[in-house]
């Protein structure tokens, strides 16, 4: 099915939405569980365990210059944070670094456009040399019906500024036009968290790999990533979104400096504080996973890994003797980086609801706020549901889905 | 005149490029003095003094989450600075602030991004209600024929995409089109330091004020500025240029939200360490004007004034006895921030060579790195020269200047 995507007006909107009118099934009024957008709070109970000692002080005198390293490509990378990042890559055994640029972005949103840009324009340089002046507009294509870790803001980042350098063409699987093309791929897959491949692979595509959740927590680590665009995010590494950091390792000069250049127009780089204490965030993840670490730092991943394996046992247990849900279940893989077999733990959960029932509508009367699948491409009768937010928020949200056997709403 | 502006390939590239080749006139091997970019250095040295004492300490479990305050309209903003940002603006008296929706932005480039995007698509919504269903181009201008806080980054900013919203239609002294237009308004005016007001004033025109150097060490504060759109920056305020902190004050609530969306779409937000970080400064800098301040804190706007006023009092001296550079004069006025007439002290200095000579190109050869007049749609014979960089550079480029007299290149 090549489905269509609905664009939200706001991607946030839905967050930060009025609450939705109490419904007149004769419930209590009971608080609105909001796991529509995926706010990785989660990790915040481990944060809080590791405490004080690990807080990062910045000097009021320190980072007043635009620069981080003027020798450096990417001129406002913070040495210390490319450090730490190489070190953590190297730690888990995620993504190759050697011979690739590291470009630190305001979050990877910010890294996605960059991508665009200096692939679309450094192609539209080759096709104005090779033949003619005459601009080309480059189509963008999304891996499968489902889209990235920023999910249906690649149509609406990718459209909204009406750029000429390039379109939204939607699924991946159904792109048919000749003529070049970028295509997203991302893996595991947000929001079904699938390990995705490329699938277009013609002559004039580029790919751009948004690993965002390939980490230990969410997925077997089956070998390091090696393409040559490669996004990450501390948001869904360690749970600090509000940071904005993220980074890309990217493998050609060219691009790198494109990437750096529409950094630079856009923000003029990147906040050092929030570089800073990334650094300090991925040095304590990198010490946490040593076998000589400090007595009181758990091991961030196996740690957050066993907290993800819980909380979809539970959603297991709370949906298993119901016709009315379907979780999907994932292969287990080794994982180079614990040694052992593991499953899949999703940050998201695509859950279907059986046919007819528009599920997100569902979820609504009962005061759950989930993302419905049309807003991926999909049908209405399958949701995303966030999967990180706080303990309260998902033992709150598994106990009322227990008690769901039942809908008004199927047709 | 009309000018044409060069639009540089990459706006850092001139503050990272190569070492300049030493030239055979003699002169012993020097170092490279570069004034062509406007890192706001020179107020590190406050800063240290201020000391650790003042440092911000953000704990590891803070601020995990995207949001920072759901129920305000700009969702990222963190409250603490949303007041201290209120709080310095009432201490200057150089904005209104009541009434105005606070958007915080990942510097004033992401919000001069922001409020172009919101203009012309707010425009668009209502061209398209109006007359029809096509879409229409909204028309940007700038201020005179030197552009504002970031300079030729204005016509690269809107242009490098590619947008159809809007396109960079020049001068605004010779825009004689009709239909819709965006005006920039930057004042005090970079790099000439001149109170500027908008020239087109006609139908269907909106105007964004760039206030980036509207601060006590530049300029008197003659009125609380009462405008749409107001952008404000730490960078040329505080010298935080290495926080990406900007603000924008803006009056109407749908251009608020639109510039919201932009920010949400571009970056998802923006950092939190940074939006702490800054708002502890500006809070140092608030507390810096009470007269009941700590005995070990000067009045920030005292300091860095008087130390304006003394670069510029070097720099007239360096050429006072020289017939080649002409550095403008600028009229005294009443200050309400400081109770008393005031010169004006722009963050650069807007150097005339005698004719003929190609300015930037003598400094060159002095190998002092400097912007030339061509880069603002100006002529040869003008360069800016940023003046606050650290006190040994500057004192050093001060010197150097007194030594030139004479110049090889002119036609």
């Amino acid at each position: 099915m090549c489905g269509k995507y609905i664009v939200s007006k706001s991607p946030k909107a839905s967050s930060v939405s009025p609450v939705p009118q109490a419904t007149d099934n004769g419930h209590q009024p009971q608080p609105i569980i909001n796991l529509d957008h995926g706010d990785p709070t989660m990790y915040e109970s481990y944060w809080k365990e590791v405490g004080q000692k690990y807080s990062v002080t910045i000097p009021v005198f320190q980072s007043l210059s635009y620069f981080a390293n003027m020798k450096n490509l990417c001129w406002f990378l913070e040495p210390k944070l490319e450090e730490e990042i190489k070190t953590l890559h190297k730690n888990v055994g995620n993504a190759i670094t050697e011979n690739r640029h590291i470009i630190v972005g305001t979050g990877s949103s910010q890294l996605i456009l960059a991508a665009l840009y200096a692939l679309s324009d450094s192609l539209n340089d080759r096709i104005r040399s090779a033949l003619s002046q005459q601009l080309h507009t480059t189509r963008l294509v999304a891996k499968f019906q489902f889209l990235g870790a920023l999910l249906q803001s690649y149509p609406e980042i990718t459209d909204f500024l009406r750029s000429q350098l390039y379109k939204w063409s939607g699924d991946a699987r159904c792109f048919d036009k000749d003529g070049p093309y970028i295509e997203m791929v991302t893996s595991p897959n947000n929001p079904d968290g699938v390990i995705r491949k490329p699938v277009v692979n013609r002559a004039q595509g580029m790919v751009v790999h948004d690993l965002a959740y390939y980490w230990p927590q969410y997925t077997a680590i089956t070998s390091p990533a090696d393409h040559d665009i490669m996004l990450f995010t501390v948001s869904k590494c360690t749970g600090h979104a509000g940071s904005r950091i993220g980074w890309a390792l990217v493998r050609d000069e060219n691009i790198a400096k494109k990437m750096v250049k529409f950094i630079e127009i856009n923000t003029i780089g990147v906040s050092k504080e929030a570089q800073l204490r990334a650094a300090n965030i991925l040095e304590i993840i990198s010490l946490s996973c040593q076998k000589q670490r400090p007595r009181d730092l758990d091991n961030f991943f196996e740690h957050s890994h066993q907290l993800m394996a819980e909380r979809w046992k539970k959603l297991r247990n709370a949906v298993k003797n119901n016709q009315l849900f379907y979780v999907p279940k994932f292969p287990n893989h080794y994982c180079n980086f614990t040694n052992e077999f593991t499953g899949t733990y999703p940050g998201f959960a695509w859950i279907k609801c059986k046919e007819g029932v528009d599920c997100e509508k569902l979820f609504r009367e009962h005061k759950i706020l989930t993302r419905s699948g049309k807003r991926f491409g999909g049908d209405a009768e399958y949701v995303r549901i966030s999967m990180l937010s706080r303990d309260e928020e998902f033992d709150l949200f598994v106990q009322r889905l227990s008690t769901i056997h039942g809908t008004g709403n199927q047709n």
